[in-house]
């Protein structure tokens, strides 16, 4: 029996345990959570699925698990996964488990508000968006992508020595949420853009076929900015 | 050779971890970063303890470790660890790392901002604090500690299981940084309020050590607020 795994493409560690159940031919039954029909809110989610009403969330054999860190750890120790995701050896896996941690305040908290606050809420509210919190947002953002330049991206490398491991996953797929709504991560970053372009040839085809429901909606969202400016 | 330990009292994860070390009986040497001296701010620090200039960090043989939750892995593995810690059984140990990712946008966010804007920035800006955020601080803790009542605490219970684990250690530093500065955490919440003393008791005389800088701090803290209001 596959696993299930609930998740909606749009989510960024949706996408990344997305790309390592795919990469890792781990047998899996895709659940498509529709986040904007708001599916994950309602009781029978929260009673069936996952109580924090988000995804990620998977069901093997009836044990239910959410948060995608914790969701990879368990699928390494449960499947047969190659070793490179997250290293036997006890150093490198250490390096893994603190950009895990780190990325929780840094990468993923800008990256996860800028799209928030710039593109998420003044669509739903029908604001225009306060020229006040796009400078706010993209200064956050652009201090934290210098520190992951400075600490993690090395030239031609990935995240952890060098093989790619679920760090590369979940930092390209929060790293992506402001990119495809315009924001440009690699001004003044060559190192960052070199281990993006690495992380994503290594992941053909999944990385296209994860990111493509974001690059639909920062289509869109371009589009829709694009016609206000006429 | 034991493991050098830096860290400072005041900061919540570092409790967590001087606990975990002490109650495991892992040998260590100490050596405290005094945060309010600017300790972690010097090149010194970056170079040789820890790029991120953050306290914890450890220095095992020469590998260097920082982010609370990747050291106490590191040491699981590493060091002769009691299993209630991080449970071995593949789903009690799924279960733990669930919370320590959930923590991370919750109880761990909510907490140190209500102690950072309603105490620590006041007291290093000598502004006074504005009504205002107080209460947009509290609304969101509450928020918070609801949601942790509802979803991880059980009367009489640890976090995960009938046994105490990392989760509990860290949840119980978090939450102890806005009580020890005059905020209640238990009013409405017999469930906390019950987990809470059963960590409590299960950590002497550890927890007692732990917490003496924070409730200094906490006493000087009402001191002037009261002082304030003569």
């Amino acid at each position: 029996q596959p696993v299930k795994f609930y998740y909606d493409l749009l989510s960024q560690p949706c996408r990344a345990l997305y790309m390592f159940l795919e990469a890792s031919k781990i047998p899996y039954e895709p659940v498509v959570v529709k986040l904007r029909s708001g599916e994950h809110l309602t009781d029978e989610f929260r009673d069936n699925v996952n109580r924090f009403k988000k995804v990620p969330a998977i069901n093997d054999h009836g044990f239910k698990l959410s948060e995608s860190v914790a969701i990879f750890r368990y699928l390494v120790r449960e499947k047969l996964v190659p070793d490179h995701w997250y290293p036997r050896d006890s150093l490198a896996r250490a390096k893994v488990d603190e950009y895990l941690e780190w990325q929780h305040n840094n990468v993923r908290a800008h990256a996860a508000l800028y799209f928030l606050r710039t593109f998420f809420l003044p669509t739903i509210t029908n604001k225009p968006l306060s020229l006040d919190i796009l400078k706010k947002c993209e200064s956050n953002l652009n201090k934290c992508l210098d520190d992951f330049e400075e600490n993690w991206a090395r030239q031609n490398k990935y995240l952890i020595g060098t093989k790619i491991s679920f760090a590369d996953l979940l930092a390209i797929c929060e790293i992506d949420q402001p990119k495809y709504m315009g924001f440009d991560p690699f001004k003044g970053r060559p190192k960052l853009e070199s281990w993006y372009n690495l992380v994503k040839d290594s992941m053909v085809p999944y990385y296209e076929e994860a990111s493509k429901d974001i690059q639909k909606v920062g289509k869109m969202a371009k589009a829709a900015k694009a016609q206000s400016q006429l």
